[in-house]
Formats: structure tokens, C-alpha cells, sequence
């Protein structure tokens, strides 16, 4: 039926030549009741779209990312859409989460091609703030999860989790959802994530979401477009000797210093993958195990090529 | 009219003696429409009440204490009940934001007084988590505000502005206020507040509460109650030097050196009152100056005897 439709603007491109700017729309049509997505740059405006929504008793899901998405991103949305009547994505590469020397500038950015994933997946609104809205002039106001943000990769990015914390906090304040959507992909900011919303009393329900591999095995990850070829062969190496743990565990082994050491073995067999640690944690806490009684997670990070990456599996789930 | 009215219980005494608990209750009358002040002590709970309030389209004012209170307090409470649809106080003695051999344990405490004066007041809702929901085991998530936190008190009381904007943070979380209201008697204290939620962004407002002093001059503070009656006269000293600042100021001195300088000297003529310290500062962003040319704080803390007081007023607003 005809009058089943809205009709809305998909910007498809838009560039910048010589001082011009030139705009590419496509008319397309959306079934109605399901809305074109909203960007939303204004935290105020946020805010109060925020407001509103709770006060005409909408289930607010949230997905904080910094972008450049793919299908595990697109995952964790589809999740919140399940379980929530509006669904808040944003996108926010967040200076405070990166250490000196890391990719900070040269993380991958793609607004154009994010916003049209999003809509597709009927996300209803888009937060995409500015840094200079976000950490003005005199900003100092900083949060900190003490135990969980320590040992894995809190050892190799001082400061990182101190930075996913506040931003995840104020992100919070800003869209004021009832729940919100994070990947098992990042396990120990995850845990930071969930700690900080239980200490802080934020009045928010954290759903981990799983994650998501590409067909050669490799964890999705914005940071695999870095990978050169030879490179991302190579990278298979972390989820193979996850599975190699996984399988062992799965034997009758309960040890955590032999599962590790059959991982590690596996990884350093690889030329150009440098292991920065391989641990098995208890999966609630995070605290060390010697040997694996309840559900445990072992973490991999390791440099391959100029790329860090990192992997996890959970066992005993 | 008789119909224009609701009974309620107000209690008035209550004690365990000999393990057998005695109480005494007396029927009271309020005018319909306003019912005695709830008292909530589980966090969810308060959470759901307030986002009833909040759906109800509803205000909400919030006056964190820390019980034992004076018309200091009253007179926030007053503040918020003139702003907001509904109030919610709170009581809660935070450890965090005591240091070692600081005034914890003996920190005067009266909750059947303060239910009293809070349910006179017109309090809605007043809140009085137990320490052990607050902080339960495995708790690690800290609020840092590093630069206002530094100076004045932060130095006299290391980690002290970090409790101050943990718990803050935490019960604006539980209380869910549209505005909250803080006294200028701790300004300092009011200035890590108002940077903590700009730059957390909060969606409350912050509104001050003018510093009320009893009528020997003295600033209300709950541990006037340890002065002994010598230390008592002897504290007069701080409002007067404050006030002769004050003075020199609107004689036309403008030189933070010289206005500390007379205060400090005042101060110090008095046996038994110890300095701390003597500081002028921007009242906005309590920043360092030289010259006062807009509003500026100053600003005294000293030990006199055993008891550490703190007081201040504005000068040039």
C-alpha cells in the first residue's frame, strides 16, 4: 500500500573540490512508522531527546563505538534493537582512550559509510559529538576503575581504561539509556564497563554481545584494515591457538599455566607476531586463576606486522 | 475543612533498652496534599521513586548532607523546595571523603533530630543509604576532579575532594535531580562539584547556597558542636578577619597580597587558633590571582584547638 510510506533523503556522497561542495541524495522510501535515522551532534540536544523518549516511556538501548563499523558493531545494534524501543548509536574516536604513540590520528574513519549501516539497521538516533564539545577548555574530571583496569591490556595502554571509563560515563550522562550494548571482543573493558556502572550506581543494564570473526577466524576489529596481507595471514594465529586452548580445556585440562603455555606455543611459533601476553582469568572478575573451576576467559594481545591486536575466548561457559 | 486533611504518624521517641524496643508514636495532621517525608533507604528503591517523579513530569531538588543539621542546611532545603516540585534530601557520614585519623567515627550524627527538621521543612523524599550498599566489597571506581581539588583544603586533606565527587556522583545517579543545591560554606567544595558535572556532563544544575553564620558570626558547620566554650569565642576570629578583608577591599585595595596579609595578621593575633591557610582566589574558576577585578573568594581554614574549621566570603560580586 502506497500510504504505507514515508519518503526521506539517503545522502549517498559528498565531498569537497576546490571550496565547492557538492551533494549527492538518493529519494529513498521508508515503510512508515520506521523513521529515517537522526544525527544528533548537540549534546543538550541529545539530552533532551533523551528526556523525552523516558518520558513517553520508550526503552532506551545504547551502542557507544568509534565507528568505522562492521558486522560486530552492527551486531551489539541488533541486540539493543531486540530488547529496547529506541536505539541510540554513537560514533566518538576518543582522544582520552589513546596513549602517546598510538593510532589516534590515523584511526579509521568513515562517517558516510556509518551512517548508512545504521540506518539500515533502523537505529533511531546517531550521536556523533565534537572533541571540543566533549573535553572543552579546562576539562579535568577523570573516572577510574582501580583493580579491573590492571594486568592484560592496562599494562601496554597506560591510561586507556581510565579513558573508555570517563568517556563511557559521560556518554552515559549524555544519553541516558536503560541499557546498553558491549562486545565480548573488548573482555576487560567490558568488565571496566560493568564494575564502573555498579560502583557508580548508574541505573543502566550492561548486555555483553559476542563477538563476531571474520571467515578466515580473526576477531572482527576496525584496526584489521591495517593488517597488509601477508600480515593478516599471519594474524590467524590468535584464534587459532584460542581454539587450540579451548580444545585442550575441553580434553579434561584444568590448569591455567598449561593452557597458556599450549596458546603462547602456538603463537610464537608465527614469524612476525610479537605476544604481549596471553592470561586466563575468571570471566566474572577478572581476577587470576590457577585453575579453571567456573567460566574463564583467556586473553591474547600481540603486535603483528606494526598492528596490535587482541583476541579472547571464553571457556567453561 | 475537615476534609482538607491527611493523618500520619509522627515518631517522636524511639529506644532499645534491654534488647526490648520502645517507641512512641503521636497522630499528626497535615494539610491534603502534603504527606509526611518518606524515608528510603535501598538505592533501587529511590531510583524508582525518582523515576516515577521524573514521569510524572515532576522537578526533582536534591540537598546531599551529611546529617546533624543546622539552619544551614534548612536554608538549602528552602532553596530547593522554591525551585522544584518535589525534594529529596539525603544523609549519608561518606568515608571516603575522610582521611586517615580524621573525624570519621566521632562525626556527630542525629537521625531522629534531622527527620524531624527535614519532615518540618516540607522534604519529600530523604534518603539514608547504608555504607555497606554505598561501598559494598570489591568496590574500585573513583571520581577525580585534578585540577579545582588542588589547593586550599585538597592540600590539608588529601583525597578528600576525590570521596567528595565519588559519592556526589554516585547519589546524583540514585537521586536523578533536575537541580541540586550545595552551601558556600565548603566552596571549594561547591566549585569540584559544579566542574564535575560540566565536565562529566550531568544534565543538573548546580545552584549555591549562601553561607549562614550563627549569631556570634561563627559559619554553621556540624562541628561547631566539639568546640568547648573558650574555642568557641576563639573561632569568632575567622569571620571577623574575613570581614576585615571585606572591608579593606571595599576601601579600594585590590592587591590579593595585601587583603590575605591583613587577614592572616588577624588571625594569628588570636593564641590557640592555628593557621592554615589564607587564600585568595577566582570565585568561578578559583584559579590563583594577583588582583582582585571580578568576583573572588577568600578564603581560611585553622585549627583552633582540636577542631579544624573552614570558612570564606565573596568579595567584588
Amino acid at each position: 500500500m502506497t500510504e504505507d510510506r514515508e519518503i526521506g533523503y539517503l545522502l549517498i556522497h559528498r565531498s569537497y573540490e576546490k571550496g565547492a561542495l557538492s551533494a549527492e541524495a538518493t529519494k529513498v522510501i521508508f515503510p512508515l512508522g520506521e523513521k529515517a535515522m537522526q544525527v544528533v551532534r548537540q549534546i543538550k540536544e541529545m539530552q533532551k531527546i533523551s528526556d523525552r523518549l523516558r518520558k513517553e516511556g520508550k526503552r532506551i538501548g545504547f551502542v557507544p563505538t568509534m565507528g568505522y563499523l562492521h558486522d560486530g558493531h552492527l551486531s551489539l545494534v541488533r541486540k539493543a534493537k531486540g530488547l529496547c524501543d529506541s536505539v541510540v548509536a554513537s560514533i566518538f574516536v576518543n582522544p582520552t582512550q589513546f596513549g602517546p604513540g598510538e593510532d589516534f590520528q590515523r584511526y579509521p574513519r568513515d562517517e558516510e559509510g556509518d551512517r548508512a549501516k545504521l540506518d539500515a539497521e533502523g537505529v533511531d538516533f546517531l550521536f556523533i559529538p565534537e572533541a571540543t564539545e566533549m573535553y572543552p577548555s579546562r576539562y579535568q574530571t577523570y573516572v577510574e576503575v582501580t583493580e579491573v583496569s590492571k594486568g592484560l591490556c592496562g599494562d601496554f595502554r597506560p591510561g586507556h581504561f581510565r579513558g573508555v571509563a570517563t568517556v563511557v560515563a559521560k556518554l552515559f550522562n549524555i544519553v541516558k539509556p536503560h541499557i546498553a550494548v558491549f562486545g565480548e571482543k573488548d573482555y576487560q573493558q567490558l568488565l571496566v564497563i560493568k564494575r564502573m556502572v555498579e560502583d557508580m550506581n548508574f541505573d543502566i543494564e550492561i548486555i555483553p554481545g559476542v563477538l563476531v570473526r571474520e571467515e578466515d577466524g580473526i576477531a572482527m576489529s576496525s584496526r584489521n584494515t591495517y593488517l597488509s596481507p601477508e600480515d593478516r595471514k599471519r594474524a590467524t594465529v590468535l584464534c587459532r591457538s584460542l581454539a587450540k586452548g579451548k580444545e585442550l580445556f575441553e580434553s579434561g585440562e584444568r590448569r591455567a599455566s598449561v593452557l597458556s603455555h599450549a596458546v603462547k606455543e602456538t603463537i610464537e611459533s608465527v614469524n612476525g607476531v610479537s605476544l604481549q601476553y596471553v592470561e586466563i582469568r575468571d570471566a566474572e572478575t577478572l581476577e587470576r586463576i590457577e585453575n579453571v573451576k567456573r567460566s574463564a576467559v583467556i586473553a591474547v594481545a600481540a603486535m603483528v606486522g606494526p598492528v596490535r591486536l587482541i583476541d579472547n575466548i571464553i571457556i567453561g561457559r
